[in-house]
């Protein structure tokens, strides 16, 4: 099999047309996504049903001919495996019972976590055998953006409940960010036994750190986990998002020197390029809004991203999750634009 | 009448201990504040009531002895003057009746404009007379922050509503940022005739636009209000705050040259300092959460800021707004401490 233009790029070649994919590309602006979401019942169960998340996997697939599948499942995945309660409430987003005290932390547990976490891997390796051409990505949430929610219980604009946990409970907030450290590289090395071609590591919330904040909880994470699949799984290729790092990218990506560094919307990526060593692949950076706008705006966009990867390994991508509002017609367009480019 | 540790830092020296005052530094943790709020009815009736805008904006300075004051106002008071309909719909916030045809941009007038704001430059009169050594700042809300509530009708998390009308209606966007560009223009000349010592421009949301977006709706219209102080009231110190602008706040600082330039929460003012030029303050930029957490983390964030902040010209204050919820005594602790080093 020939390497993809995908797996080329991460390991720092220039490929043009640069692969694309889209964040989140299996998801509720799919009529073929709702109506699987629809037949499997809870969000979850989606999540956790091989079949079906294979199928949601494969459907963005078939429609656009994206250059990489990335796995359907949840980042929460891994504290409901640590044993915390995690549900979704229709239409509200996840609800998880809060972990704040020493007691509920020390109920957590790594103990079997590779088991209750055995679907998603079956997943993994339907996927694979229905496209083995593909690359496939797998992914974890990053511990910073798990604790946020495990902390506070659901999501937050302000991520305080969080925040001020930090600060109140080092001690146990480290332990957490420790533990949620171990879980997301054992989850990866799981994955990458289980058939993936390459892994992203999720730091959505990122931006809501303070300066040494973001350096502890966010980059030196970040750093173990690339240093645990380095250990364990050797030749993974690592995606790293910190979403909303700002100036901070810089310090972050040579320090954690991931193959692949995803890029938010807010950030320029000719900036990226300047400060980012040449041989780590840049990621995104489309703002998702584009996708459902005008599409000379949207051709303009990819012009101006295009421009700025010049020379560089450039994986183009969205700079946050596609919205349900997207227009699958204006997603299409852009993967035949993109290509045609 | 000395010049003041505040307006000196902004003519570029470097004074210690740095003067101090926080963003919303009037606001509902303060007791006193929430009684005067009561008094007044709605909050707009506060922001356009001299008596008691006076009062609120000197009531911080009595309890702590702030470097500054800032005048007691509301970034919407642009849009009301302009003549759209904007209100508060107690604890929810803002709301205005949309303007998103070119019918309703054209309703919206500069006629009259400086009369209807007639009420903040007599609040402005009253602070300097009631506190003639201390400096106060007069403030306007960026083009593009105030476009984001005058098109979506409220506030958002994701200002997609705001996003997509720039991209669908570019030729009306651009009006309305032209329009804002001239109406925080004249607002902040007619403050400071009425006596400001300095002016903040708050673009809040600066970090939802990418980057070109950035750069024609916050970066271009920053530099245009700079020119219009510059020309029509010469002198007048600018303190900008893109917030969330990341690495582009270095372009934006040597584009629009404000004397000072607010960093926010998420961004290291080690980096800033790197990139900004020396003659400008940086200002901020501790976590608010810090004012509702233990003392001495609070104390090692301040020796951090303190750290990056040597032989620089520094304005020590929050890098996002106050929260209701910050502890009024942990303030008092701030303030003793930065200044006793």
């Amino acid at each position: 099999m020939t390497e993809s233009a995908f797996l080329k790029t991460l390991n720092g070649e220039v490929v043009r047309p640069a692969p694309v994919w889209l964040m989140r590309q299996a998801g509720r602006y799919l009529p073929e996504y709702r109506a699987t979401r629809a037949e499997a019942g809870g969000f979850l169960d989606l999540c956790f049903n091989p079949a079906l998340a294979t199928e949601v996997t494969l459907q963005p697939l078939r429609r656009y001919g994206f250059d990489a599948a990335i796995l359907f499942s949840d980042i929460l995945v891994i504290p409901l495996a640590l044993g915390q309660n995690v549900w979704f409430e229709e239409g509200e987003g996840p609800r998880l019972t809060p972990v704040t005290t020493e007691a509920e932390l020390d109920a957590l547990s790594l103990e079997g976590f590779e088991e209750r976490l055995g679907p998603v891997f079956e997943a993994i390796r339907r996927i694979k055998a229905a496209a083995p051409e593909t690359p496939l990505i797998g992914f974890a949430g990053a511990p910073w953006t798990l604790a946020t929610y495990m902390i506070n219980g659901r999501g937050s604009t302000d991520h305080a409940v969080a925040k001020l946990f930090a600060l109140e409970k080092p001690d146990l907030f480290r332990r957490m960010i420790d533990l949620l450290t171990t879980a997301a590289s054992r989850f990866l090395i799981a994955q990458r036994a289980a058939g993936v071609d390459a892994v992203k590591l999720f730091d959505s919330w990122a931006g809501a750190a303070w300066p040494s904040l973001f350096e502890t909880a966010c980059q030196r994470p970040a750093t173990a986990v690339r240093d645990a699949l380095d250990q364990s799984a050797p030749g993974t290729p690592l995606i790293a998002f910190p979403r909303g790092a700002g100036a901070a990218l810089a310090s972050y990506a040579a320090e954690v020197r991931p193959a692949g560094l995803a890029v938010d919307s807010a950030t320029d990526l000719a900036w990226a390029a300047r400060v980012v060593d040449t041989a780590c692949a840049l990621q995104g950076n489309l703002d998702p809004i584009f996708l459902r706008g005008p599409l000379d705006a949207l051709d303009r966009e990819l012009s101006r991203i295009r421009a700025a990867m010049d020379g560089r390994p450039h994986i183009l991508n969205l700079g946050h999750g596609i919205t349900p509002q997207s227009k699958p017609e204006v997603v299409a367009h852009l993967v035949e634009r993109w290509r045609s480019g």
